[in-house]
C-alpha cells in the first residue's frame, strides 16, 4: 500500500514536535443523539498496521461509543505548537470492542492494550464514566492483566476521507486539501488560507 | 452578575498556563449542513465584558459562519498542557456581523478587531478562504486600518452551557459537570473521570 500524500506532512510534524507528550494529544469532534457536537481529547496511538486509518483507545461506556454508532462521521482537530501546523482530518470512525468478528482487528485491540501503561489500563476498570461520583475506593482497583483487555477497553479507528492542513508560519499562511476517491486515491489542491 | 463556578478553574488554567502562548487556543467543534462534526482551533480573545461569553473572531467567509447559522451548538475542547487539565465547554454560538443591530455587541467587535495584531487583521483581507490558492499578491495586501474592522471580520460569543472539567493529573483523575438552568443557575457535581 501506498502511502497518502498528507502522511509524509504528519510523520515531518510528529517528528518536529517530539519534545512535547502532548503532541499527540488532538481533538475528537463527534456529533451526539440531538445534532449537537462533541469534542474530547485524545491520544494518537500510531496508524494501524498497512493502513492510513489512526489508532485511539476508549472506554465502550464512554458517550463517544454510542454517538459513533449512531454518526460514525468524525473530525480530528491536531494542532502541532512547536511547529504551528494544523491538521483537520475528516473521516469515519470504528469501534473494536470485545465482540468484533474481525481477527486481524481483534488482534490490534489486543495489541493496544498491551502496549498502554498501567495507569492508563487501570481506568477501564474504573466506575462507570460520567455517573456521579463512585467513592475512592472504588476508582482504585488493581491493575489489570495486561495481556488480557477488560471487556470495555476498545480501540477506535479513524479511517480518513479528508485532509485540511494548515501552515500557520508564513504571511500569508499555507494550506492544502487532500481528499479521497471512491477508489481509495488521494488527490490535493492548495487552497486559500 | 456572579461569575460561573467553573470560571475560577479556568482562570486558575489560564494563569498556570501563561508560559504557553498556545494555551489559549482550542479546539471548536460545530456541526456541518450534512450532519457531520467540524473542527479546527481558534484563539481564546478573553469574556464578552459582564458575562460568561467566550470571545474568538471568525471570517464571514468561513465554512463556520454558515454553520452556525443552521445549528448554533457548539462543543469547545481546551487542553492545557502544564496542568494537564482540559474543559470542554458545550454551548451556543452567535456571530457579530458588520451589520449586527446591538449597539454594545457592535463596540465589542469594534474593540476586538483593534485588539487583533496587523498580521492578524490583514488576513480578512486574504481572498476567500478555501478556495483554490490565489496567487501570492492577492495574498499580501497592505495592512488594513486598526480602527476600522473590514466587512468580513465577526466577533465570534460562545454562550456555555455545559462544563466538563476533568483534571487528568492524579489516579483517579478528578472530573466536575457544570450545568446551568433557564434561571441562568449554575449547579456542579463530580462525576466519574
Amino acid at each position: 500500500m501506498s502511502l497518502a500524500p498528507w502522511r509524509s506532512h504528519l510523520a515531518r510534524a510528529l517528528h518536529r514536535n517530539r519534545s512535547l507528550v502532548y503532541a499527540r494529544y488532538l481533538q475528537l469532534a463527534t456529533v451526539r443523539a440531538d445534532g449537537r457536537p462533541a469534542n474530547r481529547t485524545v491520544v494518537f496511538r500510531g496508524f494501524l498496521e498497512d493502513s492510513d486509518r489512526l489508532k485511539f483507545v476508549t472506554d465502550a461506556r464512554s458517550e463517544k461509543a454510542e454517538q459513533i454508532d449512531r454518526q460514525p462521521w468524525a473530525e480530528a482537530c491536531w494542532y502541532f505548537p512547536n511547529t504551528r501546523e494544523q491538521f483537520r482530518i475528516s473521516g469515519k470512525l470504528m469501534l473494536v470492542r470485545e465482540n468484533h468478528p474481525d481477527p486481524q482487528l481483534q488482534k490490534a485491540r489486543q495489541i493496544s492494550w498491551q502496549e498502554l501503561s498501567d495507569a492508563a489500563r487501570v481506568q477501564f476498570a474504573w466506575p462507570h464514566p460520567g455517573q456521579p461520583r463512585a467513592d475512592v475506593e472504588a476508582v482504585a482497583p488493581a491493575y489489570p492483566d495486561p495481556t488480557q483487555p477488560l471487556s470495555d477497553f476498545c480501540l477506535l479507528l479513524l479511517d480518513p476521507m479528508q485532509v485540511d492542513f494548515l501552515e500557520l508560519r508564513g504571511e500569508p499562511q499555507n494550506r492544502w486539501l487532500y481528499r479521497v476517491d471512491s477508489d481509495r486515491n488521494w488527490s490535493g489542491e492548495a487552497i486559500n488560507p
